[in-house]
């Protein structure tokens, strides 16, 4: 496995965004987007994307440099419309908004329409904290990633929606960013083509027994993917609906509308801490709490407690000393979709 | 198992918490609160509280008819000081007045300190919903309360902290309400006090050994209780962590401080669906989604897909025709604290 400067893939996305039209400026807001997701180890919303975006760009929904549009954009609460922008840069648009908002009136929220797939949902709450701010957001699915069944369900009727807060800590920002399903619907891919079999209460097969082979995902009648919760998974069902509700039937949207494949609804809401606790008093006290939490003896075999964000903060630190890795198939797709847009790919560092 | 009124029981709380010093218009904020947990199923936060609160007044921390105060009230965030009142008392009120700053921002927060128990917390979701509004609300617990382990930890380092949301549905409120760890300690005791084993996977035993006997809580060493998620349970301590300090960091409070039991942290983010989307046209939406989810076949053995909320409110039809079951221990309970406070029981209905 290869490594690659962040700034040389910075380069090659930038370039090859730019080469589909999108406004150079924009087109570097998505390519930093998916560089950072590499650098803090979320290898699958980084530079695997840039051949799927071009595809999308090329297919739909994507619109590059599309006009972003806002709906009472002076007051706490606002509508984005993204025009089918990429996704980062709508989501961006949404989040700065709501944190200009937030300073205003101590709490605000945005919400998006037409919406292209937004990426990493951690990437908005964290410049939010970064910002001196609460954060949390959702993201919703249109209905072609509907793989997790509503619980005691055994048919598909939700996306794997992530949830993701932050705020800012004692060293570095707070950071939780998960799908509210047991697991996402490319992370049983991976596990299939590396010939693993799943950990437990994952997924079900298409009769609705457990299973731990990712292959019944994609059999012919295929399975579907748990609520988060296993036997308490009403709990997981009803938080899959809150993102549904935030990110989605907020701004209007239908549940069962044909929205295509490549969108998100996107939500953020933005408390400005300092409304209510001086940030200085903020920070300590997470501090506190940290060390806390850290302070619990693991359990048999398990690693020692963290912080939610604390691993990808590790390894945002390692890859900017060493590079971010790229498996040989990746860097290879990326190589070519370059190709295909003449993009001129500079001595690599 | 004897059945009451719902009027009965109001009657009776209400009398003894003014004998305990309320203000009559609060000691009914408070009876209402139990009695319409009742009404919808969730007995564990009904009238079996009133000896329970009843000693907490005596003992310590609940302050009746204690002023409760207000920072900042004009804004969008506000803080309620709620002076060890109630729980109940103060959480409505700063449900009211998140709800009211909704109205005029468009959306609005409110964060309590020094509050007592606050009850069902679906119940303040529940309100603002049924004023059009959509709500999240979160709790948490002071750190005796700390019965969960952090993720691969082996010691309670934070409570079973529950979160709610609602929005108006086509029917009634679309109401989630829920602990994020696996259970409550509550609910384990009622296992163990029944004999029964519980589900797997929700606690673990002194050792760290997966365990299904609820005794295992209560030995010492005792066991505790795991965050929601299972193997991938660092999703429900993210969660967690997200009431925690939504209800009590943001407010300024240390999770380490020496608080007293009886007390919650609490907070609401009240949304106004009107400054988004016509507050009919969502709940039409609301309609579409509930359709769309229920049509999901059930899988073996399951009963058919319900949305968040749909079992309580059946419950709430049933009882308020046929009256509360109300368990002997729990009357003859009630009855020996109306003795202790010279309230007469007037004749039973």
């Amino acid at each position: 496995m290869q490594r690659f400067s962040a700034e040389f893939l910075t380069t090659i996305a930038t370039d090859v965004f730019a080469a589909l039209q999108a406004p150079r400026a924009e087109a570097r807001i998505v390519a930093e987007h998916l560089v950072l997701s590499n650098l803090m180890g979320l290898d699958s919303h980084g530079v695997v994307r840039i051949p799927l975006y071009t595809r999308w760009t090329r297919e739909g929904p994507i619109r590059p440099g599309a006009a972003i549009s806002t709906m009472q954009a002076n007051q706490a609460v606002t509508i984005v419309d993204c025009g089918y922008n990429f996704g980062q840069v709508g989501a961006l648009r949404a989040t700065e908004l709501a944190v200009a908002r937030a300073k205003e009136h101590g709490i605000a929220c945005a919400v998006t329409r037409n919406c292209a797939h937004v990426g990493r949902l951690g990437h908005y709450t964290q410049l939010a904290a970064e910002a001196g701010m609460f954060a949390l957001a959702t993201a919703n699915s249109p209905n072609a990633g509907h793989w997790v069944v509503p619980f005691g369900g055994l048919e598909g009727r939700i996306g794997a929606n992530p949830i993701s807060w932050a705020a800012p800590g004692s060293v570095h920002p707070v950071l939780a960013d998960m799908a509210l399903s047991t697991t996402a619907q490319g992370k049983v891919v991976i596990y299939r083509n590396r010939g693993k079999q799943l950990p437990e209460g994952w997924i079900i097969d298409a009769s609705g027994n457990p299973t731990t082979d990712p292959g019944e995902l994609f059999k012919n009648p295929h399975g579907w993917i748990l609520p988060l919760g296993g036997n308490v998974g009403y709990k997981g069902f009803a938080l899959l609906l809150l993102a549904e509700v935030l990110s989605s039937t907020l701004a209007g949207n239908s549940m069962t509308a044909a929205i295509p494949d490549g969108t998100n609804g996107f939500c953020i809401i933005v408390l400005d801490i300092a409304a209510l606790t001086p940030v200085d008093e903020f920070r300590r006290l997470i501090g506190e709490m940290t060390a806390y939490l850290e302070s619990a003896p693991p359990a048999p075999g398990a690693a020692p407690v963290m912080m939610p964000g604390e691993l990808e903060f590790r390894t945002l630190a390692e890859r900017q000393a060493n590079g971010i890795p790229v498996e040989e198939a990746t860097w290879g797709a990326i190589r070519e979709t370059a190709e295909s847009l003449q993009v001129a790919i500079g001595e690599v560092s």
